[in-house]
């Protein structure tokens, strides 16, 4: 049984305003609850008795609910035996770099779909972070979490002013970005650490960052004449990734 | 000005049993239509003067809509200057497989957001044409043909039935599909020509189809212990692509 006052709660966790609030994000389905449990405790589990079962005797509480109560508190058009409250992190140290690793920058990214697929990607290619500037789209949007597929238990995303992260990279430390001027992605000595840096959808990379990145990639079409005039963000990350690791 | 019965025709065409009775389809914005009409006549152009002026003398006949009017057709929260109905393609002749070249079939792809972003990676890895199952998502939905970003003009769709496409093939031409028992791709030879295949969002490639795959595929995670089960189908058919055309 649910109350009122954990309805409203969830209702109002679509907004970031509230998940910040709350300190809390929503997750749904056996998949993705289940890869954020596998690493996280969560702050509250609502299943039906079925998937209850499955989880066993292991001291996580969980609030029994109908699929009409599920339905209720769902995000999801068709809502799957689960929904669970997970804690945000709440890490406020300062941002550092682990300059022995490769890692993923987005400026700006707009579209929940793409941020939520490129942490899918993140996870595929063993990239542990992915630091993202402040207007970047949010991570525990729950449309967000869900498109990742459970990615976002292992994955971790942190949301900082890249400018000033930049600064404290070391000397000409290997940063990324693909641009329209770079060099051929496919003939390019790639590092095994470094910041690959990704733009928004219509915009690219900013300027002021553009100023950081010091390996200039392109992506080559391969039709002659008129082509498309970009790649989705989302793909060009993947293509990008792909090439860092089969050299690997 | 716009007459009730375009305004009707037009709110119709998100429907494919409209489109397939009109034999049209709808684009929007400079860039789209701007790409179609490098190829294709239109059958129907309805711009704001600002776009009208753009077009010149050639002996295209637009019907001037004001902002007001061009909301209520658009399909898009913002519309963009331009809305055109464009002919379906009435081909019925046999379909065959041009096999000097590299081609696309999609089994069941169901998301049309996915389908419009495999078909601009078509486009800009020269990819000319995709087939499709039956059963694929409708290319010519007005939000794939957005999500094509002006790329359907150049990439040729042809619906069919793959079964029955695939027992026209030479024997062993070479047909490729990402699979989970696959090889290594980035260690495979891949040839110039043949046929990706690339399956459904949640299934995969369908059984009877995966008898006629004669190339197995798998591009490899790179996360050590538990991982992404899968990468997004796009996301596959972007990686895929790469690898085949970094090696001509």
């Amino acid at each position: 049984m649910i109350s009122k006052s954990q309805i409203k709660l969830i209702h109002q966790l679509q907004s970031k305003k509230f998940r910040k609030r709350e300190g809390l994000f929503v997750a749904e389905g056996p998949k993705v609850v289940g890869d954020l449990l596998k690493r996280f405790q969560p702050s509250a589990i609502f299943a039906t008795a079925e998937y209850k079962e499955t989880l066993g005797n292991n001291n996580i509480e969980v609030t029994e609910v109908s699929e009409d109560e599920l339905l209720r508190i769902s995000f999801l058009q068709h809502p799957q035996q689960v929904l669970a409250l997970f804690p945000l992190s709440d890490d406020t140290s300062k941002v550092t770099v682990d300059t022995s690793k490769l890692a993923l920058a987005l400026d700006s990214v707009q579209d929940p779909g793409n941020l939520g697929t490129i942490i899918r990607i993140a996870d595929w290619f063993g990239i542990d972070t992915i630091y993202c500037s402040e207007d970047t789209a949010d991570a525990y949007n729950p449309k967000v979490v869900q498109a990742t597929m459970g990615s976002i238990a292992r994955v971790k995303l942190v949301y900082t002013d890249l400018l000033s992260l930049f600064t404290t990279l070391p000397p000409s430390y290997p940063v990324y970005g693909t641009l329209l001027d770079g060099d051929d992605i496919y003939s390019q000595d790639l590092s095994k650490e470094g910041i690959i840096v990704m733009g928004n959808e219509g915009k690219g990379i900013s300027q002021p960052l553009r100023k950081f990145i010091n390996h200039r990639l392109l992506i080559p079409s391969f039709r002659k004449g008129d082509t498309a005039e970009s790649l989705n963000v989302a793909v060009a990350t993947a293509i990008t990734c792909s090439e860092f690791r089969r050299r690997s």
